[in-house]
């Protein structure tokens, strides 16, 4: 693909905090006078949002893990065609709250999936089409569920809970040693307005790069 | 996955005679006393038919191949999981009009997916269940499209689909080079009577086999 804008996505485990920070990002980032799209899947596209709907349906108990699994790939695939893709060619700046990484995360890995297998038809698929700069926000999911649930009362985080998200988090983690120059590991168990500083300036110091 | 029942699939372009031949083998099978399970995608499971709604929606002109790539692949996964593994488990002969080949010859070779790296991906999620025999009815387009003019008073037949049907064909063909031992491949350009016997004494022969 022709492109001439910066695709920049988020990731993270529950609790991150990856969302507001990059809704703070994206603030910031039009305040300095970049053109920034900030979208998040499905993206709000029409076909996503009926594929949403059928993958969400509470009734659906039937329903296969890798029919699942091919309906977030049928609904990023649409995402990219309609929203990311014109964006990026428009010289815009999209920031995208989860992308293919939280795929290889909380359904590759367990699955058990080699993604050096994947990766070639993904590519193909999705236009050849990857983040430039992707921020893994990095937290002991302990510290995050724990962020979660004085936020959001949650019912029960239970033993089951955390084994799945130290799972998650691990498979990150091995996604960031495969493709080490994508990723900026940022430790967000520090106060907000430190890891806000630190994706800040590693975004402006990436657009400038890009630009030069 | 352990299954004892036998899997086999029926492919070809348009006007192969396929659908007329699969009904005709199930009905032979089963006077023979064969338990049989006669089947084809979406396969009549819910979530099937909901894909199938959103693929098919007049309205939706903006779709993505790719995301139409993947909501057939979610369509057969559940398809599988629902229909074709209990009925393999619970012994049966399991025919299905169209399979995974479909895909390959109509999406796939049109992308020009290298297949050797998408078969793990896909038949890991697909619980490594692949045909036992596939039986492809091939036949020059020329000849199938004009069959299928005199039954069904098709509008036009112009240059652009046959080159597309003549690629179909030739994918198909290739397919066969891949996985010699799977495929009976049947000159369906014969007298019906003729071919349909062919079908029913390679099943026969198959499914004895099986059980010796």
């Amino acid at each position: 693909m022709n492109k001439h804008g910066v695709f920049i996505t988020f990731e993270g485990i529950e609790g991150s905090g990856k969302s507001k920070h990059i809704l703070q990002l994206s603030a910031d980032l039009e305040k300095e006078g970049f053109p920034v799209v900030l979208t998040r899947e499905p993206g709000g596209t029409r076909i996503g949002e009926k594929i949403r709907n059928v993958i969400l349906d509470p009734e659906h108990r039937e329903m296969d893990p890798a029919a699942e699994l091919f309906l977030y790939l049928a609904a990023r695939a649409q995402h990219i065609h309609e929203v990311i893709i014109p964006a990026l060619k428009g010289n815009k700046i999209v920031l995208c709250d989860r992308f293919h990484d939280s795929t290889y995360a909380y359904q590759g890995g367990g699955r058990g999936l080699d993604f050096k297998v994947v990766e070639p038809f993904i590519l193909t698929l999705f236009h050849y089409l990857k983040p430039d700069l992707t921020f893994l926000l990095d937290i002991e999911p302990k510290i995050g569920l724990e962020r979660l649930r004085q936020r959001e009362s949650l019912d029960r985080i239970d033993s089951e809970n955390m084994a799945f998200h130290e799972t998650v988090r691990s498979n990150y983690l091995s996604l960031v040693n495969q493709d080490f120059s994508r990723f900026r590991v940022i430790d967000s168990s520090r106060h907000y307005a430190d890891v806000h500083q630190e994706i800040l300036s590693e975004a402006r110091r990436f657009l400038k790069e890009q630009n030069q």
